[in-house]
């Protein structure tokens, strides 16, 4: 069967330019990277190549970037390093309702060990207002962690604004940059963000591997230890064929972002303006600002898992905005967060274009989806109510 | 230049087999295991092959595996893991003096936290007693984490004995095994150990991969915090590669250990004669039980680093016995444990074999290895003493 892949919020396939880069890792140059002898020297070359890859697509400088397994774990790095490292006695944690499990799921963690979180509410925009983030801060705030774009509605955080605000009241702040990474411009200098996480894996990149960027001067306590790696900050032997890979992506981001950008805003508009046309009760969930590639729609009177489920027999691979966990599908929590009922959260379905689809794929996908969707509301008996 | 590899301690190639298994899921078995898609549910089947790949090699249950990103990461998880998730308030480790960073370092880490961690001594012989761990054990004694086999002596320890102490005390105990796995059986259930952390790259598999033993009702918190992966106890989406390339490394360990085995004892003895037989002032560090390819070895009168160097330049790579951190070169550790002089610790060199090399290899360096040293210790103002 043909198949035609719509999920590169959640991972993309290897670009052919990180492949041609990971495969001599793998036999030629595999030496450890803190080894001393030419094996060694050799991959320690590709790894610091690598990292100044990684620093121009972040516009900072190259020892401004740490080397992590993903986005997971830098989000992890920045929260619990920054709030550990901070000597108060009482400390406040100030963040959103639409993160990222890696961030709210940090933030309760940190919430267990006697830190006040406050988690910013949005609105049905799927935005984070500054004026909303600064009314939370408190005179124990020590962090603010925002993210940089919506993994699930691609909505853009007003990042720079909420930057300002931290900057002001002398907060240290992180955003999640996951989504936004390779998809829209990322100067942490412009972003003025002293921690900015990313992850290979979404931008033609290898899996387990990804970046932090820590702003030089800011301090963190490591949530590892062991070896002097990284310069004392994330132990473990250097991931070499992933760092390498993850600054062959890096490099590839930043030439093909503004191209691909464009090509790709035009395929999702047709891909949502010919669903509206086409299915009835189907609306868009969250606003402009977005990420070029990404589309948030619900489906009343359907089940999303249902439909992704059915598009997966006719080749179609989509994200349903819920995340099954211990049977039971839960609706989206960024979902039911911007304001949709828990029932239209589970009616949504998240298409995320990526750099291999092509108009005739989405006129494939416009004429898979009115199709599904009928077939499903005509079993249903709540589209008959 | 022909260039020969004598590091497979540091890290090893890629197996030929690993690289077949792994170069598929970059481009075509590329989905998110946690997708539920065609592409997700092809990335998640390779995932349980490959835990049932680490399962056979260690003898335990698939359930039983969690995948890491290396080593260093599963030792953490371990140690900080079941220190913190025991409610006790006042909370004792006992480790050992030759154990990896990655222990050592997590054990300090726990130190600031107020936890007592003692570090049992050795020997010589560079194996850990078991009487001594046992005299060690206190009431509040909540943990044991001792290696399998030592990285730079390849002393393998007595694990089952010390794993006898820790059940008949009710203590949890944890092994770092990333430097007996593919070498000698690893068998948990006779190890009789609660946790084993190994590492792909060590066993011709990839870098930024690796897996941590659990076994079934070992409670331990998470040390990150995210998704539900690996069951809830290891967020972050998973790396289909590197996971499928430790499966195939460990399918290649269990294949092949012991015609290896035999075969790498043989040549490591006879680099070992061949060296205490040409070179004065030679002897082996550490002694019986070891792994079958690990040999340290001093040279006094002589700087290991420059023995490093000098090989290097003539195609050797070999491992030095020291660290080099913020410019000084200091003793190892291991070998300073193990009752050597700083200035015997930093003559000595770690010469460790793998699949590539053969006798011809061998004789090179034997070969090699007498001039170097005798050039050294002819310019060296020590040797004229």
């Amino acid at each position: 069967m043909q198949r035609y892949y719509f999920d590169h919020n959640a991972t993309t396939p290897l670009a052919e330019q990180v492949l041609a880069a990971v495969l001599p890792c793998f036999r030629e140059t595999y030496g450890n990277a803190s080894s001393i002898h030419h094996f060694g020297q050799s991959a320690r070359t590709l790894v610091e190549r690598a990292r100044e890859q990684v620093a121009s697509l972040l516009h900072c400088r190259p020892r401004e970037i740490l080397f992590t397994n993903g986005g997971t774990e830098g989000d992890n790095i920045a929260i619990l390093g920054t709030v550990r490292a901070c000597g108060k006695t009482r400390k406040h944690v100030v963040t959103s309702t639409i993160e990222h499990p890696a961030v709210l799921n940090t933030c309760q963690a940190l919430e267990k060990e006697g830190v006040d979180v406050t988690y910013v509410r949005v609105g049905a925009e799927g935005i984070v207002s500054p004026h909303d983030v600064r009314a939370a801060l408190r005179p124990d705030t020590v962090l603010i962690s925002i993210m940089h774009a919506n993994n699930e509605l691609g909505t853009i955080q007003p990042l720079t604004e909420i930057s300002k605000i931290a900057r002001e009241a002398g907060v240290t702040i992180h955003t999640d940059g996951v989504q936004s990474c390779g998809k829209i411009p990322t100067n942490v200098e412009e972003l003025d963000v002293d921690f900015f996480s990313l992850s290979a894996h979404k931008i033609y990149g290898p899996k387990g591997a990804g970046a932090l960027y820590v702003r030089k001067g800011c301090e963190f306590e490591p949530i590892q230890f062991g070896g002097t790696h990284e310069r004392g900050r994330r132990p473990g032997t250097e991931n070499v064929p992933g760092i390498v890979g993850l600054g062959a992506a890096a490099e590839l981001a930043l030439k093909s972002m503004e191209s691909d950008g464009k090509r790709l805003a035009a395929l999702r508009d047709r891909l949502e303006r010919g669903i509206l046309e086409r299915v009835e009760l189907a609306g868009v969930n969250g606003r402009s600002p977005r990420v070029p590639n990404t589309s948030s729609i619900h489906f009343d009177h359907v089940e999303g898992e249902a439909l992704l489920i059915a598009l997966d027999l006719r080749g179609f691979a989509v994200s349903s905005g819920a995340a099954c966990s211990s049977g039971a599908v839960k609706p989206s929590h960024v979902l039911t967060a911007i304001g949709l009922s828990p029932e239209r959260a589970k009616s949504s379905l998240r298409f995320s274009l990526g750099k291999q689809n092509t108009e005739e794929q989405v006129d494939a996908l416009l004429d898979a989806v009115p199709a599904v969707v009928s077939h499903l509301r005509s079993l249903s008996p709540a589209a008959s109510r």
